[in-house]
């Protein structure tokens, strides 16, 4: 298939590299693959950033089938661009495919474009501390039609979006309500794919978290509300004494890349940490021998979010006198120091665009 | 708030009513309103049925946060036009929006719209036996940014589709795999909210089935995969002897329209019914001891759809002979004939458009 580039005539401006937000402003171009059942995917094409126009009985706009991946690729000081473990997404890409009944992407193909659309939209990369260029793969259903069904046709899109830091002033530990009444997944479920329906499924929890002056929840298991499964949409690790432990993938969790990247940096620093099942009971008892010395969101926009303090039937614990703890911030800074390249990259685990 | 009317300039040529199909087709108008924070919901209007022009980065396609509702208008031998309890669809879109944190419609008034919008419509209700105008409001969510976080903007629309028969050769009991791998839903998630992710959610589990030559897949509960939950996209009804059982309405299973109304002429006749739980080792049981009369699903597009087999853990079981029992038939027919205004109406379930 051939990779065809169509320019646009005008450049945007740019927007003011100290006021970017999350995911507000788009760079001038995106790629765009179509599918059909009879041709497969075909039409891999670099074009304007520009609307959609879609007919009201779209399937995307009734019965959802769609996914998505979010990764960032960085500006090194010395001027490359650097990914970070982006295979890792467009495998995913493809598990979630898989679950949503979404014909599979060649994968490594798909890898290819992307770069080569960053090449083209490098300007938009900013350069500021903790900035990035946050990169949207998604896919939606095309049809026009009722059925419920899986689509015949689909569009592959990629958008760029240049980022701020995700810690202006400095990272800092938040309160977490831990929810009983709503479920984010359960086993035989999405909730290992990224499926746009998982995403508007937690709102009303956490709206009614944040009512309570909470940023996030912590989700327990769909079937007894005992196990932990994430924090908000991040996946969620614990320091006890000096180990640390995080829900294993028990088929209801989705599996993170920067989680994957904490468990092996940990393993390579000798520090002993489990994937199995914890229980919120386990971590109370934790608390209560002072056991408990960090927890921590993990993801591709924060890449580590502390946890100061859990709201457990109105009971709160807080962590670490609500400090970021030292494990929280030395992994925090390896693994953004890796990303933007001013660590050395010993996992391997950076891509340079071009 | 004014209706505004904008017709178009030229029809569209009919389809063959003898070749509808389901949800292929639709009518020379649509409905939509607008939702703003600070706005509310505002500018109602019926304007020309055409595709909708949304930024890449609009929510809908990341995040889904999108409800909809299915009901269906019918036309009179006399040529009248009726609805089967609009109001109760209105008022589950309102539920389903709580659930997914879209902001409330004033769902009187939006049943007053869509009968303007059918009144200009009209034409396009088939006359066939069996056929009818499906309606089907849905609402997206319209922000153009990457937040996970509930939209501050909305679209509220409305479609129709003239429908064929579900049943062009006559009601046939089809025969059904029971899943056990997969989830539709689980209490304290989406499953009583008719939102797009569900739908989608269930695609693979019925791919398989068909891959298996059944019609469609038996849900049970996703904590233990012991209880009967829905069939398809229906709600699921058995008869053990003369009585009428369906599970009861236990925070993961759609209140449909449909399930309500057959539980009310059951009553109405005199029929036992009870809404419990039902395990599926219950309806073994009660098929071995020659107990098991009929089963069927419920809802707006088949009304009745009898099941003729169950597949479990490999083993087949046959539900009268593969044949429509009698009171599925029963039903079927009486629904349907006060749908179609050929019975008495004395429940009071169709409203007449204009």
């Amino acid at each position: 298939m051939t990779l065809t580039i169509d320019k646009v005539k005008e450049l945007k401006e740019k927007p003011n590299p100290k006021q970017l937000g999350f995911g507000k402003y788009f760079t001038d171009h995106m790629f765009m693959m179509d599918y059909e059942r009879e041709k497969g995917w075909f039409n891999p094409r670099i074009k304007p950033y520009e609307p959609l126009s879609l007919d009201p009985a779209t399937m995307v706009f009734h019965y959802s089938q769609s996914v998505f991946e979010g990764l960032k690729a960085y500006r090194t000081e010395d001027d490359r661009v650097l990914l970070f473990r982006p295979e890792k997404n467009f495998e995913r890409l493809n598990e979630s495919n898989r679950r949503l009944s979404i014909p599979l992407v060649d994968n490594e193909l798909i890898l290819q474009y992307l770069k080569k659309l960053i090449e083209i939209e490098k300007e938009w990369i900013p350069k500021e501390e903790g900035t990035s260029l946050y990169i949207r793969p998604f896919i939606i259903p095309t049809d026009t039609n009722l059925r419920v069904a899986p689509a015949n046709t689909y569009k592959l899109m990629i958008i760029l979006s240049p980022v701020g830091s995700y810690y202006p002033e400095g990272i800092h530990p938040v309160s977490i309500y831990v929810e009983h009444e709503y479920t984010r997944a359960v086993k035989g479920g999405t909730g290992t794919a990224k499926t746009a329906g998982n995403y508007s499924a937690g709102y009303v929890a956490q709206e009614k978290a944040a009512q309570n002056g909470f940023a996030q929840v912590l989700w327990l298991d769909g079937m007894e509300k005992k196990y932990i499964e994430e924090v908000g949409s991040m996946n969620v690790f614990f320091r006890i004494d000096d180990e640390v432990v995080t829900p294993k993938l028990n088929g209801s969790i989705l599996p993170g890349i920067t989680r994957m990247s904490i468990i092996e940096l940990l393993k390579s620093w000798g520090v002993p940490v489990k994937e199995r099942l914890v229980s919120m009971e386990e971590i109370i008892e934790a608390y209560k021998n002072n056991r408990l010395k960090e927890a921590f969101g993990t993801g591709t926009a924060a890449v580590i979010s502390p946890i100061g303090e859990l709201n457990w039937h109105n009971e709160q614990y807080i962590i670490n006198n609500k400090k970021t703890g030292e494990l929280s911030k030395k992994l925090y800074e390896t693994i953004t120091s890796i990303q933007t390249g001013s660590m050395k990259d010993t996992f391997n685990w950076t891509e340079v665009v071009k």
